[in-house]
Formats: C-alpha cells, structure tokens, sequence
C-alpha cells in the first residue's frame, strides 16, 4: 500500500514509516514543509536503504496515498485536516492522535465532548471514513524494527474492513491490533494515553504498555 | 479490616468478599434486604468455613465497616449512596460501578460529563473520599481464590494514601493493583469496561482483560 504519514517526522510516525516501510509498503513521510519531510525519509532510508520511503508536504502526501495516517499532536489535527481538505476522500484515515495538556496524566475531556477521533472525522464528513489506532504505544524501540513492543494496539472505527486494514498495519508493523469497537470508544483509547503517562511517571519508565488479556 | 460491600450478592462483590474474607479481612455482605445479604454470607461461608463473613442491610454493614465498596449496578448508584447517608462519613469508598447500557460494547459517556465515581464523590462531599476499582475485572474465577486472574486493576483517586489501600485489597484479591491517577480519569477506566465487554463478543470468550506492560 502507499501510506502518507502526516506530520511524520515525529518520533511515532517516523518510527511507523520505518515499520511499515521494511514490510514491503511504500511510505511519504508528510510534513508542513516538503523539505522537512524529504529531510526525515533520508534518515529513515539509512537506516532502511531498500525502503520505499520519501518525503513531501502534507497535500502532497495524501493526494499520493491510499491510506492516510494522522500522526500530529491534537492542536495541530484541524489544521492539518484543513490543509489537505478534498485529498482525503474515499480514502481511509488512522488517526494516531491522542489529546493531552498538562498535567498530562490527567485524562482531557475536550469541550465537545467527543474524542479526537470524532471530531475529524465529524470535519471530515462522510466521504472519509477515519479508524483510530496506535494511541498507546510508545516511539521508544519504534525505530528498532526487528525488537517486539510488549504492547496491544486498541482500534475503534465503525467499519469493519476499514479496522482490519487498521488491524494489518498493526502486524505489518510487529504488533498485535485489537478491535476495541466504535469510533466512538476513541474517548477511552486516547484517554487511556494520559493514564499511561502517569503510570509512566510514577513508575519511573518510559514505556508502559496495554495488553489485552484473555482473547 | 473490616469490609462493607454494598450489593455484595452480586457475583462480583460476593466473589471479591470471598477473597477478601481468605485474607483474613472481616467482610459484611449488604444488600437492601438483610435477609439477601444473609444468605450470600452464608453461601460464601459453606465455600470458606473459616471466614469471617456476614451479611446485613447496605446501612448496617456501613456503618460497621472501616472500608466500604460499592457494587451495584450504575443505574442503582444514586439510590444506594442515598440510602447509606452519613454512615461513610470519614470513611473510604471504592467504587466497583462501571457504567453500561445497551449496547454495552459501546462506551458511555454520562449526561454530566464525569465518571461514575467523580459523580458518587459529588454526592457524598468530601467527608467521604472515594477511589475506583476493579471496574475491568471479570466475574469469572473470583470464587476460586486460588485462581491467578491473567489481569491488572487500574486504581484512580485523588488521594494516595487510599490508593495504597485500594493496591492492598488487590493484593489480597490476588491480583495487581495499579495506581492510574485521579479521580477524573476513572472515565477511562469506566469506559474500558465497553471495551472489554465488545472485545469479549467479537472473541467469543468471556473474560478479557488488561495488563500494564512496561512496569
């Protein structure tokens, strides 16, 4: 698949691109700045030299892709949305967003009541469908593509085939996707972000994980 | 100590009394009729013998208790808190009510915007301070307290000290308890239990849960 990475030059996204890249897909690291983008997926091909990884602005990216991933801190998700407005229909959205303000180990209700997840896809409309994943992983070990994160990815959209593409990228990626349910359920995912960085806190680590147990 | 657990029938609160009671924990079974709370204390005890168990109307039990946790399903949370006035004031409250309706895989967010447990903190002032707990753990297994449930307890209060009590009623439940932050983001945790339940449908298996990873 080609995967336009928006804001992709972050720790999480780039570490994902790297995943993603090393399993066969073909991946535009996207950025406010073409040349910012271009300047991160030179990084990654060094550290990948057979990847299929380049870099471009946003609109760029997403015109090129097929599934498009939204990887900007929340502040910046309108925007950004805004930014690549027309090029993200018909096509699937994962949004990687997860809300946080400090005292960022406590859980931010936004003011409209809905999660991150809905409200893009609420100024999306319909012809973008949007899942939510990857909001409790950590970027530590991200880069390490060969090293197994102990961790679950929880995925929330209302569309089933949309989550098992959600689903494959998590184990395209070295992980395990678990259908949490409703875009809806994106509220608890993305709050469950604050309660792992205080988890994180108090514990003195810097990754603290999920896992779904029983299944 | 002595343990209050109002709608301790249930097969939550009975098994976790019954837990609680193998650790040496005086336990007192409350339900609104006397009689009930009787007949759960004395079911339990033909499991456990030596137990301290009783049972007794949700006020009594209260007023005997040094802790006393809340079991009830969310819709009777109101009525319950109401019905015990004045009997939890100075005293630790750790709330079990996760909210749900149909359809129960899908998170529910209350009318005011809070947790269930912010809402009982609201209700009973802050003579009484109040922790949420085991909102994401099965009911299966719990009267076999030599079973090791395969999950975590996430804990939020906004007080440490009774925190540490809550981790220490995991402990002695056998399971691990887990200090996830305030009061406030109970929500995450309340509504984690929508996630499970939905996960649990689509596995078709009957007691998913969560692990925290990375500590």
């Amino acid at each position: 698949m080609k995967i336009a990475i928006l804001g992709g030059t972050g720790p999480e996204g780039s570490g994902l691109g790297l995943r993603w890249a090393q399993a066969g897909h073909q991946v535009i690291i996207g950025s406010r700045l073409a040349e910012k983008g271009q300047q991160v997926a030179a990084e990654l091909k060094s550290l990948l030299p057979s990847g299929d990884i380049s870099g471009a602005d946003n609109l760029t990216a997403a015109q090129a892709a097929d599934v498009v991933v939204l990887s900007v801190p929340y502040e910046a998700q309108s925007p950004t949305l805004d930014s690549v407005a027309g090029a993200l229909d018909g096509k699937l959205l994962v949004t990687v967003v997860a809300p946080t303000r400090k005292p960022k180990a406590r859980v931010w209700r936004l003011e409209s009541g809905l999660s991150a997840a809905e409200e893009a896809q609420q100024q999306l409309g319909d012809a973008t469908r949007v899942v939510a994943a990857f909001q409790n992983i950590g970027a530590h070990n991200l880069k390490d593509p060969a090293a197994e994160l102990d961790c679950d990815v929880l995925i929330c959209g209302d569309n089933k085939d949309d989550k098992q593409v959600a689903i494959d990228l998590c184990t395209d990626a070295n992980m395990r996707g678990v259908d949490a349910g409703a875009l809806q359920n994106a509220s608890v995912v993305e709050g469950l972000t604050s309660v792992l960085i205080g988890i994180n806190i108090r514990n003195k680590v810097g990754n603290a994980g999920i896992r779904i147990t029983g299944i």
